[in-house]
């Protein structure tokens, strides 16, 4: 029998823990992405909200026993219209209970509108934990924030071509997206704040690991972008 | 008649035009937000899509002779499910033609995901603009801004409390915001290019506008966040 939260004194179970806790029960860090590209699909399934649904479900049974995590990016089940939106709530809940789903979404808004989104992420599309972007500051971000039971992952250093325009700009004798790690550092008191560093930049994954020892980071851009994976690894250790 | 554009030699019709046209039908630079509250309907709404969906619909019809443009917020409509994708739809939709509809949806993503979040604002939605994140770069914009007959408005100076925490990180000698607002110029080689300045901070738009002459500055915040009216527009002159 589990322990109800409701008896237990303290915090709830923060997110960071129920992620860790899936990387030990699999053996993993590896987060799969599920991002259905309907110009890229493979043989025997057809663009049609139903059979992408069949694929992107097909793909989590495959990964279920090594994925410790998976991360669907919101844009591609939007392009599909209203429909995409349920075959997004209907992939999030194909992933086995106990496997944490971050939904992609990099949302970041004024804190009456950040706290609908925060409720659509978690609430209406049931996702464990959402990918947010820091341009509007604190306010923003703090419905995500709140949620002990959900993460937040901030974006800092991105692994896109032009990410230098902004997260490098020189601030105070250091690149800016150490400002942002360190944000991260200090919002982390419920334990539900992890960062975003791309794996084609493992040099500033450490620099941003040595700001942020134990929060998570999520590493894409392993595979078509190019990322070293052993190299990102090594960073984020 | 109208001139066939296909005739006419030079670059399509730019958002800007289509823009200031409505300006000048409507003799008014009123942008009209249409983010519905489920929690602060008025008497005679409940809080079904149907009912939001006439709601909103209502608010379109009686403000249609002197609204520029119109300005829903995809997080409203975002909360409230699938459902909701299908209210904001018909929402667009129920805009008269000639009045430009900006998604305030503050996307940004890598350039492949942001095709699909362009997509998704222009083409399923039916938006005729959409305001955008700068934290990743110009190639997380590029979807937005190659589509000339759409509009991008990249948030520059947010009206929210904590806007400070980055935007006015000193770079160069220089606030970062109008950093940004520099970017916002060069990328408006295609006309359809503006900036999203906050009515709390008018001395920020003055010097947004003076980097930005002759684009569109989108400024929310009069009202519920406390920015002058006045103050604003005198600013953005």
């Amino acid at each position: 029998m589990a322990v109800s939260e409701a008896t237990v004194p303290g915090p709830p179970a923060s997110f960071t823990r129920a992620l860790q806790a899936s990387c030990a029960a699999h053996d993993s860090n590896l987060c799969v992405g599920l991002d259905p590209d309907l110009e890229a699909l493979p043989a025997g399934f057809g663009p049609d909200p139903d059979e992408v649904l069949r694929f992107v479900t097909a793909i989590v049974e495959a990964t279920a026993d090594f994925a410790a995590a998976y991360k669907p990016n919101s844009a591609f089940y939007e392009a599909m219209g209203p429909a995409g939106m349920e075959v997004l709530q209907a992939v999030i809940a194909a992933v086995p209970a106990g496997t944490p789903v971050i939904l992609d979404a990099k949302r970041g808004d004024m804190e009456n509108t950040a706290e609908r989104y925060a409720s659509a992420c978690f609430d209406v599309m049931g996702a464990s934990a959402a990918t947010v972007n820091p341009y509007l500051g604190r306010d923003s971000l703090e419905p995500f924030l709140r949620r002990a039971d959900r993460g937040a992952f901030v974006l800092c250093r991105t692994s896109n071509p032009d990410a230098d325009m902004l997260q490098t700009l020189v601030v105070d004798g250091r690149p800016l997206y150490l400002e942002v790690a360190r944000w991260c550092r200090e919002w982390n008191s419920l334990g539900n704040v992890g960062l975003v560093c791309g794996a084609t930049r493992p040099d500033d994954i450490a620099h941003a690991r040595r700001v942020c020892p134990g929060q998570p980071i999520l590493v894409p851009g392993v595979g078509a972008q190019g990322g070293d994976l052993e190299a990102a690894a090594h960073a984020a250790a």
